[in-house]
């Protein structure tokens, strides 16, 4: 890759920099989205949607809150043609809702544009052409009075045809391949035009700039919008609507730092979609907003379901790492996240009016239609004692106690790293089982009679390889009986370090669930765990547990 | 989705802002790299890496440029251990090449951390504590001076373990989850942390500033670190890095822009791997630059070779729009790109010097190992006339004159358009052959004589449904003979509007194909193509094939 030399900079920079706008640090409040996912994202498809999925992609955008949805360029296909016709026969086009469709500048092209939109309630007719050095020397060899002309010829046509017209119809222009035309020029065209428009008329024109290919960094189409913004003829009564590409992987900032510099509207689509990288992706901005508490205005709570129908419509597909949409963006695998999101979620608990600010987790995964199960803490070999204590709790209610943490999680990261693969709940679950819970083997306690005196005396029948045999002691307590008359009988010399217990509910049936824990007298800590309905045997199952795994010497 | 109150701003923003940085347009100079793809990427995979194939990702980064790269965290995971040793005990690591390891600030992990990189030439320890308000408040229970006191403590063990040590050793350190912290705080415990490393050493430290997890839009994190760059003790013996995640879709962005702030250095991965949304692009960051003349000091030549490189070991995806890699991203379906396209590659052949500026292609395909063929223009029922000429001329030589453009780019879509289908080149060029070339029914001519006079008489042998007749006329050429006895024989009325040839290289046999245009007396035109090694015979199949289409009403 020895060929820098053959790229330089395509891009103008706007001639003045105040930069006065970056002293903004948020968008407050949203702009006015416009859907492209129906022309641009559509016309970038290997297959383009028929009739139907582009019926149901319509009507998912409009429940999502989208009021401008530009449907295509009907005069350019009778399939888009088709379709503008079925959306207004039909009248599937909610009465606050306008759609917009695109045109080129040439008579017979605009004509057939307004006669695609007949008996439309609202419209908006976009009219674009190009205006890149690029386009205008390699493609359509004009010069710029020519290329002007090109642009009020068609500004023109738009104002008689929408003058005849019963609809409601708003216009747009775009100078196509904005960021790759000198700034004077890109402002003048846009003035030539908004002079034919806004000439005996007040409605609000729509004045669109697109990074059709990004070639610039973000604050410099940022710059060129503020600059526009600042010149354009009766800035009052313009709409100054952005439509960035994502060639350099910026269309989200590019969008977003253009709403700071004066941009009142972004052309974007759901996920990204459009040609080649894409277009600005209207989930990632609306959902930017709303992770700083600003309402964007549009309506993502069933995002799940959504990226289910623009798969399926699109043929595409959504990126692991996609912000908020993608498979893998609130999963936490590695230790120290699951243990901070296992902690940010207990703190959240015992402060339910505090606003959002789990670590790691950008927003709550449930108000866009995720789950906290399978979406966040994963277990595989990089994963933690939080993350692993979180999910026994969260799925089975098991709150292991501190000490058992560290050695459980080791015990299921290492089989994990020897399986190579992730492990779902269940399977840590019974990794859980087969470790601790209920072991009576190579020992084990067939009964248990209690008798009570000054302490407790326990009458143990203890089974184990060499036979069956039955022992008597006393103790503080019930478990301590059975500790010491397990200990005597076993030879064994360790001391009964730490008890807990708690409820545990089980469909219906409440357990008990018990965690022993004996130290030998090297100072190593076995623990064992005990599940019952009677608290009394889950104790002693949770001992015997101990017990086995300390003859095991398993850790 | 109805909370956005249960948010606010968790950032903080740089108590200055001077922006002076953003009246640069672009990057000049690529930053150091480092890539944490085995580290952060490694880590937020379902299924880490084996050591397989960790080896392998490590010698493509190696391969790519990369001089600094992030392995592991060595005390966190036997795997992680035993892969580093094996780089340096299978000296795989090569000379300027400098591998980097993570280390939490506690004893017994910077102490199994140096043990791990005992032997390597060169090697950064990177030592994190986390300082935001949330890991604070809800993961620590620590106060600032808790935390300060823990950066110190480490980067005191730091020192001394790096002092003990044999090899080339430089430290790093990163205020973990840094955007979420308080400015003032965050430049105290930088400062701290250099107070210590920076005694006695004049060796740069590496600073890194991580935006864990992204909360603020990208000017405001440059501006962080702009804040950063001008208050950090002797700012010239500190390499200032950062390490942007992507949960707003501006990593990129936050990279760029604040390499303009003042940064040195980016940690990033190979598309974007890495927890949740992923880390920075360098791929695309580093493409960004090429794309404007800049060397970024990375080699991509053979991106699609490291896409499955990439895809094999980590079991993730490139999405079909990933700038730069994703299949695509080149891809112009729509009709006017196509155009504009093909004008713009044939415009660079007659401007062969001029820097890359073809319309729609923001760099060359070619320069990272794709290809026009498959990747550029490529035919559904988006598609137009140029780009479907410009494929027929790119994969089989035919250049087809203007005048038959626009007929055949409508068949070719409408065909795309009922089959619902992409088409490949060799299907457009089967429709091509099957609609013109050597059209020999219903009407066929066995056999043809000329003879020279004052013109040419040519005697034609005439087949059709109704049998076979032999008819003879003259011309002021030898096609013109052959028309005037085909129209007379078959009572036609028409005019030769066009003949126009070239010369067709097929396989080292240089054919010549014909192209014919006849006019009815509606001024209906009907094009015909001939292909032969003979010329006069390639000049009359096109004929004949013009009259099929003609009698058989097919424009």
């Amino acid at each position: 890759m020895k060929h820098s030399s053959k790229y330089t900079r395509q891009f103008f920079p706007a001639p003045e920099g105040e930069f006065q706008w970056l002293r903004k640090t948020y968008i407050d409040h949203p702009p006015v989205w416009c859907s492209v996912d129906l022309r641009d994202g559509n016309q970038a498809l290997v297959t383009p949607m028929n009739l139907k999925d582009k019926l149901t992609f319509f009507q998912m955008l409009v429940q999502a809150g989208f009021r401008e949805i530009e449907i295509g360029f009907p005069a350019a296909s009778e399939t888009e043609y088709a379709f503008c016709r079925t959306l207004i026969e039909e009248h599937l086009i909610p009465e606050d809702v306008t759609i917009q469709v695109l045109t080129q500048s040439r008579e017979h092209i605009i004509a057939r544009t307004f006669e695609a939109i007949q008996g439309a309630p609202h419209a908006i007719v976009h009219l674009y052409n190009s205006t890149s050095v690029a386009q205008r020397t390699q493609v359509f060899h004009k010069d710029k009075p020519e290329i002007i002309a090109l642009a009020v010829e068609g500004a023109m046509l738009c104002r008689e045809y929408r003058d005849k017209c019963s609809s409601d119809i708003r216009l747009e222009y775009s100078p196509e391949s904005f960021t790759g035309t000198e700034m004077d020029f890109a402002l003048e065209i846009c003035n030539a035009v908004l002079d034919v428009w806004q000439q005996d008329c007040n409605q609000p024109v729509i004045i669109n700039l697109p990074d059709t290919v990004s070639c610039a960094m973000p604050h410099v189409y940022a710059n060129q919008v503020a600059y526009l913004s600042r010149h354009l003829h009766n800035r009052e009564r313009v709409i100054l609507s952005v439509h960035p590409h994502n060639d350099r992987g910026c269309a989200v900032a590019e969008s977003e730092l253009a709403l700071l510099a004066g941009a009142d509207r972004v052309e974007g689509t759901l996920f990204g979609n459009g040609e080649r990288t894409g277009n600005a992706d209207i989930v990632t901005i609306a959902l930017n907003m709303y992770a700083q508490g600003v309402d964007p205005g549009l309506d993502f709570h069933d995002l799940p379901e959504m990226t289910r129908i623009y798969e399926h419509a699109t043929g595409m597909h959504i990126n692991e790492r996609q912000p908020y949409s993608g498979s893998l963006v609130f999963a936490a695998f590695s230790g120290s996240h699951q243990d901070a999101i296992a902690k940010g979620m207990k703190w959240r608990e015992s402060h339910p009016d505090s606003t959002w600010n789990v670590p790691y987790l950008p927003i709550d995964p449930l108000d866009i239609g995720r789950t906290y199960d399978g979406d966040v803490i994963r277990i595989n070999s990089q994963s933690g004692k939080g993350g692993i204590g979180y999910l026994l709790e969260h799925y089975y209610g098991i709150k292991l106690p501190d000490g058992m943490r560290e050695g459980f999680g080791y015990h299921v990261k290492s089989i994990s790293d020897r399986a190579h693969k992730e492990l779902l709940p269940e399977e840590v679950y019974r990794i859980f089982q087969d470790t601790y819970v209920n072991l009576s083997s190579p020992i084990a306690l067939p009964a248990i009679h209690y008798a009570q005196k000054d302490g407790i005396d326990a009458i143990v029948t203890i089974q184990s390889g060499t036979g069956i045999e039955t022992v008597a002691a006393s103790g503080n307590g019930r478990l301590d009986a059975v500790s010491n008359a397990v200990r005597n009988a076993l030879n064994l010399d360790y001391t009964l370090k730490s008890y807990t217990e708690h409820a545990l509910e089980v469909s219906s049936k409440s357990k008990a669930v018990s965690y022993v824990s004996l130290q030998d007298r090297k100072g190593q800590l076995f623990w064992g765990v005990g599940i019952h309905t009677d608290i009394i045997v889950s104790s002693t199952n949770a001992l015997l547990s101990a017990v086995n795994r300390m003859i095991l010497k398993t850790v």
